[in-house]
């Protein structure tokens, strides 16, 4: 293994709680305060599969998250009877930039500042470059680059979303390894000859959380979290 | 300000004294030792615009760096009369990544390292991911991302090269300040609208070099190095 390249929302960072932080802050100000933020979250969420399958399908042409992010967020808005035309378009600009601000789990920094020392790493997010790179100096996690959809010009499970990466990295397949915590994005960086870990994160969804709780295949690493992977691969002193 | 994006070849790193190091190891090897690994070097830098170029007109579709090198290696043995089929191919894919293993110039990483504290930095260099990766993490070069020609599939100085960096980065273009020891890549970043800082490297193509020794235009900001370019843009405590 040379490389570990991470699914970023869900598996890196908190999104349900930042964006809910973020949104409560929203509606408060503009008076919307029945709005569950929570609720919300996820809701604007959901619109995120379909937003890119557009894109992965052809119907249009590859389209930064940021974009589709802010098209969703009018939509979501929207579907609970909000009159957007109404607010400030540079508040809804900057909820929007909510997904630069996600926490990361309390594990990510500790462990990838450790994995860091003898492998490379970097995001393979859907997320665009300029939302890894504000919410990683934020949040200071020290990415060797940014990898993802924007360089890839693909979105995740797309196949070229891994196999140009593994090209770019100029590694053989097996050397990169995709950690995430969704056990959908591993079975298709495997069937792309990438290496597997799978860290759960039992809350992303919150407490209810039914989906991604263990691994569903033999993935060649599992751990319970960044520490723990750092532990499983680094040289032992 | 908000984001710096460098040059790298001979604005971050000494080329030429990386290249000499490990052509004259190749050379001894090889029982080629009559070549001067300071010109070898200069020679097969010297193809290095003519095969971007081909990439730059549309002869050639985008083709990434390391592949470019390869080739132009091959052919810059040959023009030394080096039987490039009697060597050894995995030896000259080795050397032909000794452009992964340059040094920085002594200022490099204490002045990335202060930069960053404050401000985006990243290569926007027409070296590919891997080499830049590879570069960074052997020379502790703390860039926030790997920008450059792979990421906007343009080789500078073509304005592709400087407004998609821009886009990415989602920054008003006055803010992205391009960083080089060369005047015509600040020249070409100037017109794309950029912000502009003038680094001399005097000692880039060794000690007789005559070209780029003083700004030629009234770039924002001129260096010394990178600590003086710290110095000037960082807040006053």
């Amino acid at each position: 293994m040379k490389a570990f390249c991470f699914d970023v929302f869900g598996t890196v960072v908190d999104w349900r709680s930042g964006i809910a932080r973020e949104a409560a802050g929203f509606f408060s100000r503009y008076g919307l305060a029945g709005i569950d933020p929570y609720e919300f979250a996820a809701a604007w969420r959901t619109l995120y599969q379909p937003a890119m399958e557009a894109c992965r399908s052809g119907k249009r042409p590859f389209t930064r998250l940021d974009i589709l992010h802010r098209e969703n967020l009018v939509v979501a808005l929207g579907n609970y009877g909000v009159d957007v035309a109404q607010l400030d378009t540079n508040a809804l600009d900057q909820l929007n930039t909510a997904w630069h601000r996600l926490d990361p789990w309390p594990d990510v920094v500790s462990g990838l500042t450790r994995l860091k020392q003898h492998y490379i790493i970097a995001p393979a997010s859907n997320g665009n470059i300029a939302l890894m790179v504000n919410m990683a100096k934020r949040a200071h996690v020290p990415w060797d680059a940014i990898l993802g959809a924007e360089v890839t010009q693909a979105y995740k499970p797309s196949p070229p979303a891994y196999t140009r990466m593994v090209e770019i990295l100029g590694l053989p397949s097996k050397d990169v390894c995709m950690v995430a915590a969704h056990n959908s994005d591993l079975h298709a960086a495997r069937e792309c000859g990438l290496s597997t870990a799978f860290v759960a994160r039992p809350k992303e969804h919150g407490p209810q959380q039914a989906s991604d709780l263990e691994p569903t295949e033999d993935w060649d690493i599992v751990a319970r979290d960044f520490d723990h992977l750092a532990d499983l691969v680094l040289p032992k002193n």
